[in-house]
Parts: C-alpha cells; sequence; structure tokens
C-alpha cells in the first residue's frame, strides 16, 4: 500500500458540552496542525498516488473554509462537540466529496483510503480514516 | 475508525543482555517518548474516542511508576530485556488492564485496539499494537 | 552563558484589531506551544541553572491561568492585541515577576534574563527576551 | 503486532515528467528523511523485533548508495518519476532484498512487512508498506 | 527583544566544489526549511513585531525565486559554494532588501535585524543574522 | 554571524544528588539529543562555517565515549551532578579542545563560539555557550 500525505493548519475557537470537558467547556480555541493522507495499492501512469500539489490545495481550501472561526457559530456543527477526532472526520469527509467530484483528477478514482490527523499540541492529537 | 493519542516521557536506567547489543550491554539510558493511542469505530456520547484528560492521567500514572528507576532492578522485568518494542508492550498491557478495570469510564468499553509507541531518540522508536 | 528550558501549553480564543489581521480579526483561537528559557553566567551550587521541576511548576500554573479562556474576556488584555509576540511578553513578565518573588529559590536570583518563545503553528512563532 | 523504526536520510537530485508536476519539472533536489519500520508478530529470543543496530546500517548502506547523485542519471530509474511514493518501494524493496539475503539475521525470517516513509518536507511525505 | 518567526521551504539541486565536500561534490539536492525571525526592540502599533501574513508572502517570493532549479545554473551564484550557511545569507539579504523597499510596511524600518535558518535535514543547520 | 549545528545523540544512567532533585536522585537514565552549534563572523574560503562532515565526526567521537555509560561510575564526573546544562558544558569545552588542537582544520581557528544544546525530553533542554 501506499500513501501521501499534506500538511496544513487552522486555527479556531470552539467550546464543548459536558461535564467530563472540565475547563475545555469555557470558549478556548486550538491550532490544528492537519494531516491528510490518501492512500491508494498502485501508483497511477505519473508514478504517484495524487498530484501532491492539488492534494495540497484542497485541503487549504478545506482549511480556508474552517479556520479563523468560533466553531460553536457555525450551523455545520449545531449541536456537536467539535472534539479533534470529530473535526478529523469533517475534513476526511470534505476531503472524501472532493475526490469524488473529480477535483484530484481521473486517476484519483483509484484512491482507497483517506486519513485524516489532527495535532492540536505537542502531546495530543487523533485521527479518522475512512475507505473511499 | 477513530484514534486519539497522548505523549508523556520516562527517563530509566537499564542494561542488555546478549552480544548483539554490543555497548548496551553496559548500564546505560534512555528517555522514552511514550504515544499512548486508543483506536475505536465510532465515537461515544459526548463525540470522543476517549477522555483525553483521563487517557493523559492514566498514562502519567504508568509513566510515574516506570521512571526515574533502574529497570534492571525492577522484579517485573526480571530476566528480560527491556528493549524498547518490549517496553512499549508493558505499557501497552498496563493501560488494557486500566481500561478493563473501569479507568476510562464506561463509554471506554467500546475501544477496539491500544497502540503504544517509544521513541528512544530522533532516529529510533518502536510500537506495540493489541487489541482490546 | 548557560540556560534551560521547559515547554508547556495552552489553547486561547481571541480575535485581533487592524485591517492587516485580515480574517484574524475574527474570533479564532490558537495552541500556543510556550517554551520559556532562564539563562544564567554559572550554575548554583546543585550545578544547574534553575530547579527543572520548579520552573516547569511555574510555568504550568501561569499557562492554566491564561489557557481555555477567551483572551478577548479578560480585563488584563483590555484594548491590547493579544498577538503571538504580545503573549510572550505577558508569560515572560509573570515568570520574571515570580522569579523576583523567591518562587524559584534563592539560587535563583542569579538568573540573568528570561526569553519565551509561543509557537502558534509549524510554521509560524515568536519570542520575547527580557533581562531579570 | 510489534514494530522498530530507524530513521536516516539522503540528499538527492531529479527532475519529473509530466505537466501536472508544474515547476518540479524542471532539475531540482530534495532531502528525504527516510524512516525504514520493520513489523513481526512476536518478538525474537532477545526481545526484539529486529537488531536495531543491523537496521540501522542496512538502511545506511542503502542511502549512502543512493545520496549525493543525481537520480535522473541512475539507470536503475530509468523512464520512471522518482517520486516520494517510488523511491520509498524502490528502499522497501532494497530493505526486503537484505532481509531474505540474511543481512538481518537467522531471527529476521519472521519479520512480517517493511514500511518506508520518506519525508521531503515538513508539509509532505509518503509511505509503502510491502509483507516480507 | 522580540522576534517573529515564518518558515517555508525550497527543494533544489546543486554541487559543491572542494575536496572537503566528498561526495557532495557530486550533482545532488536537497530540501531546505526556511526559518525567517524578525527581531525589534519594541512592538508597533499594532503590537507585532511584523504583518507575519506579510512576513509569510515575502519569504515565500524569495522560495518561489530559488526553488525548483538547480542552484548550479543561476548565474547569482556562478563561482561560489551555494552552501547551507552561504544560502541563509543570501535569503537574509533578499528579505532585507525588501524590507528597505518598503514591502513590510512604514512600521518595519524599526526592525532590528533579520536571522535565517535553513535546516538541510533532521541532524544539520545553519544560520545567518545580520543587522537592519 | 554564522553558524552551523549537528545533530547527534547519547543514551546514559546517572543520578543526581541534592532533596531538590525529587526521584532523580535515585539511578535513571536520559536519551540527550545533541546540538553542537559553531558560529563565526565570515564563511571560509570554501564559503562554509566548518567542514559539516568533520564536525559530524568530532561530535561523534565525543559522543561515542559518553554514551551507553553510566555516568555515575566516570571518574571525569566524580562528585558533580551530571545535569544537562553541566552536560551541555563537558561536550562543548571536549568540542572546543578539538578544535584547539587542529582536528577542525586550519580555518577553524577563526571559530568564534561554540553552543551545545542537550534535549533531555520533548519538553526540557538546555544550553551552554562559550568563546573560542
Amino acid at each position: 500500500m501506499f500513501s501521501v500525505t499534506v500538511r496544513d493548519h487552522i486555527m479556531i475557537a470552539h467550546s464543548f458540552h459536558g461535564a467530563s470537558f472540565g475547563p475545555a467547556q469555557r470558549l478556548h480555541g486550538a491550532t490544528y496542525l492537519i494531516d491528510a493522507t490518501f492512500k491508494r495499492e498502485t501508483l497511477d501512469p505519473d508514478n504517484i498516488v495524487v498530484d501532491i500539489g492539488r492534494a495540497a490545495e484542497e485541503l487549504h481550501a478545506i482549511a480556508a473554509d474552517l479556520g479563523y472561526r468560533n466553531l460553536d457559530d457555525d450551523p455545520a456543527f449545531a449541536g456537536m462537540n467539535t472534539s479533534t477526532e470529530a473535526l478529523a472526520r469533517v475534513i476526511a469527509d470534505r476531503l472524501a466529496a472532493r475526490v469524488h467530484a473529480g477535483a484530484f483528477g481521473a486517476a484519483a478514482h483509484e484512491l482507497a483510503a483517506i486519513m485524516v490527523t489532527l495535532h492540536e499540541s505537542h502531546i495530543a492529537w487523533a485521527s479518522y480514516e475512512r475507505p473511499l
């Protein structure tokens, strides 16, 4: 299995609901380093998994849409805790939608899976992996 | 599949038995960065894999118990080489025991696996993954 | 010159005032990795710059006071942009006050300077250094 | 499953064929950080996955053979794009050949898989994993 | 003293002249992570050292001009070894010229110094610092 | 001012004397990442600060002499706490002696200073800088 990963980041505000979150129930924020990994069994005719420049652009567009915002005000996240792991799924699903929409080119239909890892600090991170 | 990882570290002394270890047969030591990863298929009602604060506390307790010691003197490791990969299993097994004992809360019974990675330097690390 | 550095982090929300900040004028947030460096010309009788455990505790107390908050609501920051460089000074000044208050022990009066570096992402960070 | 990883690096020149590579069609270069991961289900009699010193030496020999060169001039890569993912496979295959040749010792025949990750920058990396 | 640092990278080919360079006399290449640090004694009216977005754009323009090239073919480097430390000076001087040309805005005339660090691998890097 | 840095590491056992060290009074150990920085005002005729290969070899020789040992048993450290900052000075002084002995070549007599940083974990490090 091959994979290619590109990194970007977002800086957002949010708060959590539930006593177990302790002080994180207050409005606070995070820088999330986003690692988006694309997997496939074989390489395409250019000998790559995916056009890394296009992958970086697509990830950056999703990051730009999420970043510099208070996620508590985003209708897309109404009633849900925007935990690191939940946001990893949001980004993976948005990337998958872009792959299915053809944004990664024709050869990308052979992509097998997408994994997104979000680093919330130097001591904590979370991932979500899904098939394509 | 979702995962959450928390990082801690220990600083220990030990020595290895076996000619293939070369100078590491002498009493020496290591800082091990410990990355403990918890995996599950779906998120719990709080939209998380595991309470990250609780995970950090449990890992820290295990680290505190192992750290600032000469592992050669620990009866738990009598007759075994405390290699990086072997210590990764020790920590994963201790975390698994804590999960089974309920220390991570009721929702944690849906955790699927634990992976522990120990970094012994900037150029070498080892992992152990086990089901729960 | 000797130095010792300890790392901690905070997760905060804030917004900036000024057209040059672009989208960062919106309420957003950041994880700041905080590196607090203590400098002195000679080592103390224990052969150290500062008790690293005590330094970590003092930094953690300052981080706990700042973290998991919306800095826009903190009277200490009224009317000021809590830029990365400005927050570095706030933390350095609070650490200096603790040194002067004796929290780092008697030998710490020989500390020459404090530098604080705040990493806002993997591609941007800022520092402030001041004498003691 | 256990794994052990060792890191090395190479510094090479190359160019890519295909309009999608944009400016990377020009002769340029890269530092590749190489992470070679060895996996096995159980530990050997020394309680290790593989002799980490031997693994580092074998990886270093492969790196020395590839490094400080213009890959465009290497007959082994004639007519192929030496993308990060393609080079990851080259290195994994060369390591696998060394395992099969006995270079990692008798116990290494129980190795299950090799994964090689090549980091081309702080924001992009690629991997290839294969069974042994 | 305050400072702000932004990171970018380039991927280039080059070769060195001089027996002491050993195999690096051959055409090879490098990924250089570029950390550009801007220093000043006091913050500007916006409470910053420099507009971080503008600093990132200026650094990126310089990186785009240097990157994806064989530096041996660049007339700007004719007859000189493009060592990591020499390239750090090139980039620092180009940034300084942009500051003097007003590209960083009016408040930037109070910048005191620029330091550029180039990381050629995980085990080697070089810096150059100059006044403004 | 120019600088060049090379990284290596050691894995040692030791213990500390003094109540303020708490559990670190017990025999334990550390992996120290060693960053050795060489500074000079101008570049040599090869356009470098120092032969980076030679610098790496000299640092490696010092590391090999210190590593895989219990520092408590080393007569060179009798009666002293081998704190991170104290070891940084030991390594800087040994490198300086090698420079003065001519091991870095004739051009190295223009080196201005050496700084050594030892990372004991991902959250703590120490440095020592001295003139040459």
